[in-house]
Protein backbone atom coordinates (compact mmCIF):
# COMPACT_ATOMS: atom_id res chain seq x y z
CA UNK A 1 0.00 0.00 0.00
CA UNK A 2 2.91 2.64 0.20
CA UNK A 3 3.21 2.99 -2.95
CA UNK A 4 -0.05 4.51 -3.18
CA UNK A 5 0.25 5.98 -0.27
CA UNK A 6 3.35 8.08 -1.61
CA UNK A 7 1.47 9.15 -4.99
CA UNK A 8 -1.77 9.98 -3.49
CA UNK A 9 0.92 12.88 -1.45
CA UNK A 10 2.89 13.45 -4.33
CA UNK A 11 -0.25 14.57 -6.33
CA UNK A 12 -1.30 16.86 -3.10
CA UNK A 13 1.16 19.19 -5.09
CA UNK A 14 -1.25 19.65 -7.66
CA UNK A 15 -3.05 22.10 -5.19
CA UNK A 16 -0.34 24.46 -5.06
CA UNK A 17 0.17 24.81 -8.78
CA UNK A 18 -1.55 28.00 -10.34
CA UNK A 19 -3.69 28.53 -12.98
CA UNK A 20 -3.94 32.41 -14.28
CA UNK A 21 -8.47 32.46 -13.36
CA UNK A 22 -9.38 32.89 -10.46
CA UNK A 23 -12.79 31.18 -8.47
CA UNK A 24 -15.34 33.83 -8.71
CA UNK A 25 -15.33 36.11 -5.95
CA UNK A 26 -12.11 34.95 -4.43
CA UNK A 27 -8.86 37.19 -4.96
CA UNK A 28 -6.69 33.95 -5.94
CA UNK A 29 -5.75 31.94 -8.74
CA UNK A 30 -7.42 28.86 -8.91
CA UNK A 31 -5.45 25.57 -9.14
CA UNK A 32 -5.83 22.28 -10.78
CA UNK A 33 -6.83 20.19 -8.52
CA UNK A 34 -9.74 22.36 -7.60
CA UNK A 35 -10.27 23.01 -11.52
CA UNK A 36 -10.17 19.03 -12.25
CA UNK A 37 -13.09 18.47 -9.64
CA UNK A 38 -15.14 21.32 -11.12
CA UNK A 39 -14.47 19.78 -14.88
CA UNK A 40 -15.46 16.16 -13.88
CA UNK A 41 -19.01 17.26 -12.19
CA UNK A 42 -19.49 19.62 -15.24
CA UNK A 43 -18.85 16.58 -17.43
CA UNK A 44 -21.59 14.71 -15.80
CA UNK A 45 -24.00 17.89 -15.93
CA UNK A 46 -23.20 17.72 -19.39
CA UNK A 47 -23.19 14.28 -20.89
CA UNK A 48 -26.22 14.34 -22.52
CA UNK A 49 -25.06 17.02 -25.02
CA UNK A 50 -22.39 15.03 -26.07
CA UNK A 51 -22.66 14.82 -29.71
CA UNK A 52 -22.84 10.67 -29.74
CA UNK A 53 -22.72 7.98 -27.41
CA UNK A 54 -20.05 8.55 -24.71
CA UNK A 55 -18.86 6.53 -21.12
CA UNK A 56 -18.95 9.59 -19.24
CA UNK A 57 -17.01 7.47 -16.37
CA UNK A 58 -14.34 7.29 -18.61
CA UNK A 59 -14.42 10.91 -19.29
CA UNK A 60 -13.75 11.78 -15.44
CA UNK A 61 -11.24 9.12 -14.89
CA UNK A 62 -9.77 11.04 -17.52
CA UNK A 63 -9.97 14.63 -16.15
CA UNK A 64 -8.93 13.27 -12.55
CA UNK A 65 -5.47 12.98 -13.97
CA UNK A 66 -5.18 15.29 -17.27
CA UNK A 67 -3.29 18.21 -15.57
CA UNK A 68 -1.38 15.95 -13.32
CA UNK A 69 1.87 16.75 -15.35
CA UNK A 70 1.56 20.21 -14.39
CA UNK A 71 3.01 19.08 -10.76
CA UNK A 72 6.78 19.25 -12.71
CA UNK A 73 5.47 21.95 -15.47
CA UNK A 74 3.37 24.34 -14.28
CA UNK A 75 0.20 25.40 -15.66
CA UNK A 76 0.46 27.29 -18.58
CA UNK A 77 -2.00 29.91 -20.40
CA UNK A 78 -3.91 28.13 -22.97
CA UNK A 79 -3.91 31.07 -25.10
CA UNK A 80 0.46 31.51 -24.60
CA UNK A 81 2.15 31.16 -28.34
CA UNK A 82 5.08 29.65 -26.76
CA UNK A 83 6.83 25.99 -27.68
CA UNK A 84 3.97 23.46 -27.13
CA UNK A 85 6.18 20.59 -28.22
CA UNK A 86 8.48 21.35 -25.50
CA UNK A 87 6.02 21.54 -23.28
CA UNK A 88 4.38 18.40 -23.97
CA UNK A 89 6.99 16.62 -23.82
CA UNK A 90 7.97 17.88 -20.50
CA UNK A 91 4.18 17.37 -19.32
CA UNK A 92 4.27 13.74 -20.78
CA UNK A 93 8.00 13.15 -18.63
CA UNK A 94 6.41 14.35 -15.18
CA UNK A 95 2.97 12.17 -15.87
CA UNK A 96 5.74 8.84 -16.30
CA UNK A 97 7.16 10.26 -13.15
CA UNK A 98 4.31 10.49 -11.28
CA UNK A 99 2.42 7.72 -12.16
CA UNK A 100 5.46 5.83 -12.40
CA UNK A 101 5.25 5.36 -8.12
CA UNK A 102 2.16 3.50 -8.12
CA UNK A 103 2.46 -0.54 -8.64
CA UNK A 104 2.45 -1.21 -12.81
CA UNK A 105 -0.98 -1.35 -14.05
CA UNK A 106 -2.17 1.18 -12.24
CA UNK A 107 0.59 3.52 -13.19
CA UNK A 108 0.10 2.19 -16.57
CA UNK A 109 -3.90 2.50 -16.56
CA UNK A 110 -3.79 6.72 -15.26
CA UNK A 111 -0.48 7.03 -18.58
CA UNK A 112 -2.80 5.55 -20.75
CA UNK A 113 -5.84 8.02 -19.72
CA UNK A 114 -3.82 10.70 -19.37
CA UNK A 115 -2.47 9.96 -22.99
CA UNK A 116 -5.92 9.50 -24.62
CA UNK A 117 -7.09 12.98 -22.70
CA UNK A 118 -3.69 14.52 -24.89
CA UNK A 119 -4.56 12.77 -27.82
CA UNK A 120 -8.01 13.67 -28.14
CA UNK A 121 -8.95 11.42 -30.30
CA UNK A 122 -11.40 8.86 -28.78
CA UNK A 123 -15.31 10.34 -28.67
CA UNK A 124 -14.33 10.90 -24.49
CA UNK A 125 -11.07 12.51 -24.75
CA UNK A 126 -12.90 15.04 -27.58
CA UNK A 127 -15.90 15.54 -24.64
CA UNK A 128 -13.39 15.75 -22.33
CA UNK A 129 -11.03 18.46 -23.90
CA UNK A 130 -14.73 20.48 -24.61
CA UNK A 131 -15.11 20.63 -20.86
CA UNK A 132 -11.65 21.51 -19.95
CA UNK A 133 -11.58 24.21 -21.96
CA UNK A 134 -15.01 25.72 -21.62
CA UNK A 135 -14.75 26.08 -17.84
CA UNK A 136 -12.37 29.01 -17.52
CA UNK A 137 -14.63 30.82 -20.18
CA UNK A 138 -17.56 30.11 -17.81
CA UNK A 139 -16.01 31.83 -15.41
CA UNK A 140 -14.73 34.91 -17.40
CA UNK A 141 -17.93 35.26 -18.48
CA UNK A 142 -19.21 35.63 -14.83
CA UNK A 143 -16.06 37.30 -13.90
CA UNK A 144 -15.82 40.53 -16.28
CA UNK A 145 -13.33 38.72 -18.32
CA UNK A 146 -10.86 38.24 -15.60
CA UNK A 147 -8.13 36.32 -17.19
CA UNK A 148 -8.62 37.78 -20.30
CA UNK A 149 -8.34 41.04 -19.25
CA UNK A 150 -5.37 40.58 -16.82
CA UNK A 151 -3.75 38.46 -19.46
CA UNK A 152 -4.27 40.90 -22.54
CA UNK A 153 -6.16 37.72 -24.50
CA UNK A 154 -8.29 39.23 -27.11
CA UNK A 155 -11.87 37.97 -28.31
CA UNK A 156 -10.33 36.51 -31.79
CA UNK A 157 -7.61 34.46 -29.44
CA UNK A 158 -10.11 32.88 -27.33
CA UNK A 159 -12.24 31.59 -30.37
CA UNK A 160 -10.01 30.49 -32.13
CA UNK A 161 -8.13 28.62 -29.76
CA UNK A 162 -11.94 27.38 -27.53
CA UNK A 163 -14.19 26.72 -30.73
CA UNK A 164 -12.70 23.86 -32.55
CA UNK A 165 -12.31 21.76 -29.23
CA UNK A 166 -15.85 22.48 -28.54
CA UNK A 167 -17.69 22.16 -31.23
CA UNK A 168 -15.85 18.88 -31.69
CA UNK A 169 -16.98 17.76 -28.42
CA UNK A 170 -19.67 19.13 -27.37
CA UNK A 171 -21.05 21.31 -30.07
CA UNK A 172 -24.64 22.15 -27.95
CA UNK A 173 -22.10 23.27 -25.84
CA UNK A 174 -20.78 25.92 -28.38
CA UNK A 175 -23.86 27.30 -29.60
CA UNK A 176 -25.00 28.17 -26.02
CA UNK A 177 -21.20 30.23 -25.61
CA UNK A 178 -21.17 31.64 -29.32
CA UNK A 179 -23.45 34.60 -28.59
CA UNK A 180 -22.36 35.04 -24.92
CA UNK A 181 -18.63 35.48 -26.19
CA UNK A 182 -19.94 38.24 -28.59
CA UNK A 183 -21.68 39.79 -26.11
CA UNK A 184 -18.40 39.61 -23.62
CA UNK A 185 -16.97 41.40 -26.75
CA UNK A 186 -19.04 43.90 -26.47
CA UNK A 187 -19.00 44.72 -23.44
CA UNK A 188 -15.10 45.21 -23.74
CA UNK A 189 -14.54 41.67 -21.73
CA UNK A 190 -11.35 40.88 -23.32
CA UNK A 191 -8.16 42.74 -24.06
CA UNK A 192 -7.53 44.64 -27.76
CA UNK A 193 -7.10 42.87 -30.70
CA UNK B 1 -28.55 24.51 -20.96
CA UNK B 2 -28.46 27.33 -18.65
CA UNK B 3 -29.68 25.65 -15.87
CA UNK B 4 -26.44 23.55 -15.64
CA UNK B 5 -24.39 26.67 -16.04
CA UNK B 6 -26.12 28.02 -13.23
CA UNK B 7 -25.30 25.32 -11.51
CA UNK B 8 -21.84 25.05 -12.18
CA UNK B 9 -21.09 28.19 -11.49
CA UNK B 10 -22.96 28.65 -8.51
CA UNK B 11 -20.62 25.17 -7.00
CA UNK B 12 -17.67 27.66 -7.68
CA UNK B 13 -18.24 28.68 -4.09
CA UNK B 14 -17.09 25.13 -2.90
CA UNK B 15 -13.64 26.33 -3.75
CA UNK B 16 -14.13 29.23 -0.96
CA UNK B 17 -14.88 26.95 1.69
CA UNK B 18 -11.91 26.14 3.97
CA UNK B 19 -11.23 23.22 5.77
CA UNK B 20 -9.41 23.05 8.34
CA UNK B 21 -6.17 20.72 7.37
CA UNK B 22 -3.96 22.72 4.60
CA UNK B 23 -1.66 21.58 1.57
CA UNK B 24 1.27 19.97 2.47
CA UNK B 25 4.12 22.79 2.04
CA UNK B 26 1.10 25.26 1.74
CA UNK B 27 0.41 28.44 4.50
CA UNK B 28 -3.30 28.12 3.47
CA UNK B 29 -6.16 26.04 4.47
CA UNK B 30 -7.43 23.28 1.97
CA UNK B 31 -11.08 23.58 0.45
CA UNK B 32 -13.76 20.87 -0.33
CA UNK B 33 -13.15 21.09 -3.80
CA UNK B 34 -9.75 20.37 -4.16
CA UNK B 35 -10.47 17.70 -1.38
CA UNK B 36 -12.83 15.75 -3.15
CA UNK B 37 -10.89 15.58 -6.40
CA UNK B 38 -8.26 13.92 -4.51
CA UNK B 39 -10.17 11.83 -2.67
CA UNK B 40 -11.91 10.57 -6.08
CA UNK B 41 -8.19 9.90 -7.53
CA UNK B 42 -7.49 7.84 -3.95
CA UNK B 43 -10.57 6.00 -4.35
CA UNK B 44 -9.43 5.06 -7.62
CA UNK B 45 -5.70 3.65 -6.62
CA UNK B 46 -7.10 1.96 -3.78
CA UNK B 47 -10.07 0.28 -4.81
CA UNK B 48 -8.29 -3.08 -5.22
CA UNK B 49 -8.01 -2.95 -1.26
CA UNK B 50 -11.46 -2.64 -0.98
CA UNK B 51 -13.38 -5.76 1.31
CA UNK B 52 -15.59 -6.87 -1.35
CA UNK B 53 -16.65 -5.98 -5.04
CA UNK B 54 -17.37 -2.15 -5.69
CA UNK B 55 -18.37 0.37 -8.16
CA UNK B 56 -15.51 2.64 -8.39
CA UNK B 57 -16.98 4.84 -10.48
CA UNK B 58 -20.11 4.77 -8.11
CA UNK B 59 -17.55 6.19 -5.08
CA UNK B 60 -16.21 8.52 -7.82
CA UNK B 61 -20.11 9.64 -8.19
CA UNK B 62 -20.48 10.13 -4.69
CA UNK B 63 -17.11 11.78 -3.93
CA UNK B 64 -17.57 14.09 -6.19
CA UNK B 65 -20.91 16.10 -5.07
CA UNK B 66 -20.34 14.63 -1.58
CA UNK B 67 -19.42 17.90 -0.20
CA UNK B 68 -21.54 20.20 -1.92
CA UNK B 69 -23.78 20.82 0.92
CA UNK B 70 -21.04 22.53 2.69
CA UNK B 71 -21.29 25.26 0.49
CA UNK B 72 -23.95 26.81 2.42
CA UNK B 73 -22.81 25.47 5.85
CA UNK B 74 -19.37 25.63 5.86
CA UNK B 75 -17.03 23.12 6.58
CA UNK B 76 -17.13 21.53 10.76
CA UNK B 77 -14.20 19.73 11.92
CA UNK B 78 -14.72 15.99 11.90
CA UNK B 79 -14.19 15.93 15.57
CA UNK B 80 -16.33 18.36 16.83
CA UNK B 81 -18.69 17.63 19.48
CA UNK B 82 -20.96 19.66 18.20
CA UNK B 83 -25.27 19.27 17.16
CA UNK B 84 -24.69 16.36 14.39
CA UNK B 85 -28.11 16.33 13.77
CA UNK B 86 -29.36 20.11 13.10
CA UNK B 87 -25.87 20.49 11.21
CA UNK B 88 -26.54 17.22 8.54
CA UNK B 89 -30.14 18.77 8.39
CA UNK B 90 -28.35 22.36 7.31
CA UNK B 91 -26.67 20.59 4.73
CA UNK B 92 -29.20 18.43 3.19
CA UNK B 93 -31.65 21.25 2.88
CA UNK B 94 -28.08 22.97 1.05
CA UNK B 95 -27.83 20.25 -0.81
CA UNK B 96 -31.84 20.00 -2.25
CA UNK B 97 -31.27 24.04 -3.32
CA UNK B 98 -28.14 23.37 -4.62
CA UNK B 99 -28.94 20.34 -6.75
CA UNK B 100 -32.50 21.86 -7.47
CA UNK B 101 -30.90 24.20 -9.54
CA UNK B 102 -30.57 21.13 -12.13
CA UNK B 103 -32.66 20.02 -14.58
CA UNK B 104 -35.37 17.40 -12.26
CA UNK B 105 -34.10 13.72 -13.05
CA UNK B 106 -30.21 14.89 -12.86
CA UNK B 107 -30.39 17.14 -9.53
CA UNK B 108 -32.71 13.90 -8.50
CA UNK B 109 -29.71 11.25 -9.05
CA UNK B 110 -27.12 14.18 -7.26
CA UNK B 111 -28.99 14.23 -4.06
CA UNK B 112 -29.62 10.21 -4.36
CA UNK B 113 -25.60 10.06 -4.23
CA UNK B 114 -25.21 12.95 -1.54
CA UNK B 115 -28.05 10.71 0.43
CA UNK B 116 -26.28 7.68 -0.15
CA UNK B 117 -22.98 9.06 0.87
CA UNK B 118 -24.08 10.37 3.84
CA UNK B 119 -26.27 6.79 4.92
CA UNK B 120 -22.99 4.78 4.54
CA UNK B 121 -25.04 1.75 4.06
CA UNK B 122 -23.90 0.60 0.38
CA UNK B 123 -20.34 -0.86 -0.12
CA UNK B 124 -19.60 2.03 -2.21
CA UNK B 125 -20.67 4.41 0.30
CA UNK B 126 -18.82 2.60 3.15
CA UNK B 127 -15.51 2.69 0.75
CA UNK B 128 -16.38 6.27 -0.17
CA UNK B 129 -16.22 7.40 3.50
CA UNK B 130 -13.18 5.47 4.33
CA UNK B 131 -11.48 7.72 1.26
CA UNK B 132 -13.28 11.08 2.70
CA UNK B 133 -12.11 9.98 6.17
CA UNK B 134 -8.59 8.71 5.45
CA UNK B 135 -7.15 12.02 3.66
CA UNK B 136 -6.75 14.24 6.09
CA UNK B 137 -5.41 11.98 8.36
CA UNK B 138 -2.55 11.22 5.76
CA UNK B 139 -1.98 14.52 5.32
CA UNK B 140 -1.48 15.40 9.22
CA UNK B 141 0.93 11.99 9.01
CA UNK B 142 3.19 13.86 6.89
CA UNK B 143 2.19 17.59 8.26
CA UNK B 144 3.37 17.61 11.72
CA UNK B 145 -0.11 16.30 12.53
CA UNK B 146 -1.10 20.36 11.54
CA UNK B 147 -4.59 20.57 11.94
CA UNK B 148 -4.44 17.76 15.40
CA UNK B 149 -1.94 19.97 16.61
CA UNK B 150 -3.85 23.49 15.84
CA UNK B 151 -7.18 22.16 16.97
CA UNK B 152 -6.43 20.36 20.48
CA UNK B 153 -7.35 17.03 18.71
CA UNK B 154 -6.08 14.16 20.85
CA UNK B 155 -4.83 10.88 19.31
CA UNK B 156 -7.93 9.17 21.42
CA UNK B 157 -10.38 11.42 19.28
CA UNK B 158 -8.83 10.66 15.71
CA UNK B 159 -9.11 6.59 16.30
CA UNK B 160 -12.39 6.95 17.87
CA UNK B 161 -13.90 8.74 15.01
CA UNK B 162 -12.01 7.52 12.17
CA UNK B 163 -11.09 4.03 13.20
CA UNK B 164 -14.50 2.60 12.16
CA UNK B 165 -15.33 4.11 8.71
CA UNK B 166 -11.81 2.99 7.61
CA UNK B 167 -11.97 -0.42 9.36
CA UNK B 168 -15.65 -1.23 7.53
CA UNK B 169 -14.84 0.69 4.43
CA UNK B 170 -11.28 -0.19 3.69
CA UNK B 171 -9.83 -2.56 6.49
CA UNK B 172 -6.65 -2.76 4.89
CA UNK B 173 -5.77 0.78 5.17
CA UNK B 174 -6.57 0.61 8.96
CA UNK B 175 -4.08 -2.41 8.85
CA UNK B 176 -1.56 0.46 7.32
CA UNK B 177 -3.02 3.07 9.23
CA UNK B 178 -3.14 2.02 12.84
CA UNK B 179 1.12 1.81 13.57
CA UNK B 180 1.90 4.83 11.89
CA UNK B 181 -1.13 6.44 14.14
CA UNK B 182 0.40 4.70 17.12
CA UNK B 183 4.35 6.58 15.57
CA UNK B 184 2.59 9.93 15.74
CA UNK B 185 1.20 9.77 18.85
CA UNK B 186 4.53 8.98 20.24
CA UNK B 187 6.10 11.91 18.61
CA UNK B 188 3.74 14.58 19.70
CA UNK B 189 1.74 14.82 16.61
CA UNK B 190 -1.92 15.03 18.32
CA UNK B 191 -3.37 17.41 21.09
CA UNK B 192 -3.62 16.42 24.56
CA UNK B 193 -5.89 13.96 25.76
Amino acid sequence: MQPVIDFILEIDKLKSVTRKIKPLGQDRFENPAEHSWQIAVLATTLASYAPGPIDVDHVIAMLLVHDIGEIDTGDTLTFAEGDWVERKRDELAAARRIFGLLPGPQGERFLALWLEFESGETAEAKFANAMDRVMPVLLNLANDGQSWRENGISYARVVKRIAPPIQTGCPALWDYLAPRLEAAREAGLFGAE
